[in-house]
């Protein structure tokens, strides 16, 4: 007998690596936070004596889900302007609400709730674009989540900083802090290439190669803002972009409701990663992002949420049962992404697109031990002819029984482990009578 | 102070009439199985007496959702065959399974696992389309469910009957079986203007006059149906319709993704109703429904889930979400169709398109108590700006904590009180097996 220090059973596993297979009776091993075997469960018992053994008989074991892109603490935030153009929700609501809130409490409090509700959803990693990284970074060690803090740059003062200048020492300050965590990581996030002058992508451009890091920006997300360019430059943006040198594939682009077949053809020829936001294009009726077309170019395409104001979840089991509806109803093709294709967005792409695809998103010995656990049974998902399906079409989030991180237990029969979700309501009900003390009677 | 049965106090009583009112503490008024009253809470206690009061700290009472069209039975091929193209997954899938199963028994056990998710989801009401509709009428008889039966029409035999005369000579006879019943109701259901010949939507409109009925048929649901129409009649199935004189105010017209600008309005002119089936129409790539500019023209328009076989289940809280989203992006305007519409839509608009706008589908005095309360608490969903965005955007079916229809409340912190869900489960397994032996292995 060997010993392991946990093994986890469960009436299938879903390793996603082969892409559509499912395990009937499996299980996995984990010693040192890190997947050391996947097999028969019978054989597992013979072979391996554990200090744990959780059983899970109605269960889906799959990968934890990969979150590519949220902005996590305006889930304070979260329906405070639905049902608006734009601009006026930008500008009338958001952007006067963090200018008077944004601060590193807001940041911890905004994080601690979206961290709370991705661990109920089986998410167990994400890349995080929004002020004061810092403060998500130690929020992220403390709960023991997989994070990639993003290095924000923007041409405006913010609460967080001065002007690009002091963004990027900022950044360069967070890389070094949180280099060589086991699982925290940083990446540039340039806003968007109407936000940043050329010559501040240039030196993110530099910079990125020096400290070995990706670049995470919002790229062609409507079509007023590629118009725009187009007439006060000549050129839409990912033409500038690729006139930077930013098209390779350490850029992480996301959203990308607006290609043309050139573009997508230069996308896949430079290696460039696309994140999905289906339901943030949705709901601010922003443009398709062809996934179905990209994917098909051999382009890896991640899911995200975007941050809880568009959205107003950070459901990715529900952001993938979407995806996989939308491209069928965009392409008129109703093959087109198949549930394990949008399962594997939702785990391996993610991690390919941020660049972890060596250390998670499918369950492979050497991996770290990133899990979660669906039970599949009910009168909402029985009969249960497949289960990748199941687990799709029906998206039932609330039947995320378990998570880990790294072999680490952080939610157990949906109790959080390493947050505390009474505290997390209180300070955010504090922060909704601060910010829209009118729609706070009690 | 007045005596009534029951009291049901809320932190937000959401009447959907006025269409965006929240009505913050507030309870309603429940005797012989109606509203009688909608006041403030303090009002409420001094005013009358109950023998039961029911008191929701933190959910919203809103009507009871109405689920303008599903094929219940077909439950139980929930994911039989997913991401199949529409051909392949009717005639080698779905017909060849309905053929061998379809019996009174599948229908009672496929309509039980229907009723006991769309309970647990917050649906009072259904308009239901299948084979063996008096097995549905008895058991919505007994559950206590509102329904509406269809009475199918189909130029083929099938096991539940040899053709279009025996199907009338039964629908005629289920009328009358369920005529003047508190909660049970019917409309003629021939299935498609492809599958039912001429002479036959003729008597489906003669008899639909005199029985006084409404008529629900799949209209338009692909552009391939619409071009064979074309190539065969040199008409698109519309025009044929309107000759036959069934566009008329009480056509309940099904899908309708492939209309022109001259259609909605003969539409709008004729007073046709619409379901809107937005996860069905995109899970088959079939296109979309203009709910936006049929709104525009005073069409009503209700939801449906479809059956669960192209879905892949029958939550109406999720489907009213995917609607709404599903405008935004399809317009590219993110005010179309806000939140407060399309909770409309799931309730008033339902009612109203099924006829049944007089008894149910808002909270106003003298209307049948079918009501559902949401849970709006927790990590998912708070902060809380605007309850009826939260309740639309967040799509939460796991926080409805109880349900009543006509008074009587069938389900009680989420336990059914009526239907026997181990009992379902069981027999749901039991279809699995026998339906797909092969994908059953314990």
């Amino acid at each position: 007998m060997q010993k392991v220090d946990s093994l986890v059973s469960a009436r299938w596993v879903i390793p996603v690596e082969p892409e559509d297979a499912v395990l009937p009776h499996h299980t996995v091993a984990i010693r040192d936070g890190r997947i050391i075997d996947c097999l028969p469960t019978d054989q597992a018992e013979r072979q391996y004596e554990a200090g744990q053994h959780q059983r899970l008989a109605r269960h889906a074991l799959l990968p934890g889900l990969v979150n590519a892109h949220t902005h996590n603490a305006m889930s304070l935030l979260r329906g405070l302007a639905d049902d608006l153009p734009l601009m006026t929700w930008l500008q009338d609501h958001i952007w006067p609400a963090e200018g008077r809130h944004v601060s590193p409490e807001f940041v911890h409090d905004g994080t601690a709730l979206a961290m709370a509700e991705m661990l109920r959803g089986g998410t167990t990693c994400f890349s995080d674009m929004y002020f004061f990284p810092e403060v998500t970074g130690r929020l992220a060690d403390r709960v023991g989540m997989r994070a990639v803090l993003g290095m924000i740059v923007i041409d405006m003062p913010t609460p967080y900083g001065s002007g690009p200048e002091d963004y990027l020492d900022k950044g360069v300050a967070l890389h070094d802090a949180w280099r060589n965590h086991p699982h925290i990581s940083t990446v540039f996030a340039p806003h968007a290439p109407y936000t940043v002058s050329p010559e501040w992508l240039k030196r993110v451009r530099v910079l990125a190669d020096q400290l070995d890091t990706r670049v995470h920006m919002h790229v062609h997300e409507t079509a007023g803002e590629v118009e725009d360019c187009v007439q006060s430059t000549g050129q839409r943006p990912l033409q500038r972009l690729d006139q930077l040198g930013l098209l390779n594939p350490s850029l992480i682009a996301v959203h990308m409701t607006q290609l043309t077949e050139a573009e997508m053809d230069r996308l896949a020829e430079t290696g460039v990663n696309v994140v999905h936001c289906p339901e943030s294009n949705l709901k601010l009726g922003s443009g398709f992002c062809p996934v179905h077309a990209l994917q098909r170019r051999g382009i890896h395409v991640a899911i995200g949420t975007d941050g809880a104001a568009s959205n107003n979840d950070l459901d990715l089991l529900g952001e993938l049962r979407t995806a996989a509806l939308l491209a069928k109803g965009y392409s008129g093709n109703p093959a087109a992404l198949p549930a394990h294709r949008a399962l594997r967005m939702a785990t391996l792409d993610g991690a390919r697109v941020l660049g972890l695809d060596g250390e998670i998103g499918s369950l492979v010995p050497g991996k770290y031990a990133d899990l979660c656990a669906v039970d599949l049974s009910g009168v909402e998902t029985e009969p249960l002819y497949n289960p990748i399906s199941q687990l799709v079409y029906t998206g039932q989030r609330e039947r995320v029984s378990h998570v880990w991180v790294a072999g680490r237990l952080l939610l157990n029969e949906r109790r959080l482990t390493t947050l505390n979700e009474a505290d997390i309501l209180e300070r955010t009900r504090a922060w909704q009578a601060r910010i829209a003390p009118e729609d706070t009677h009690d």
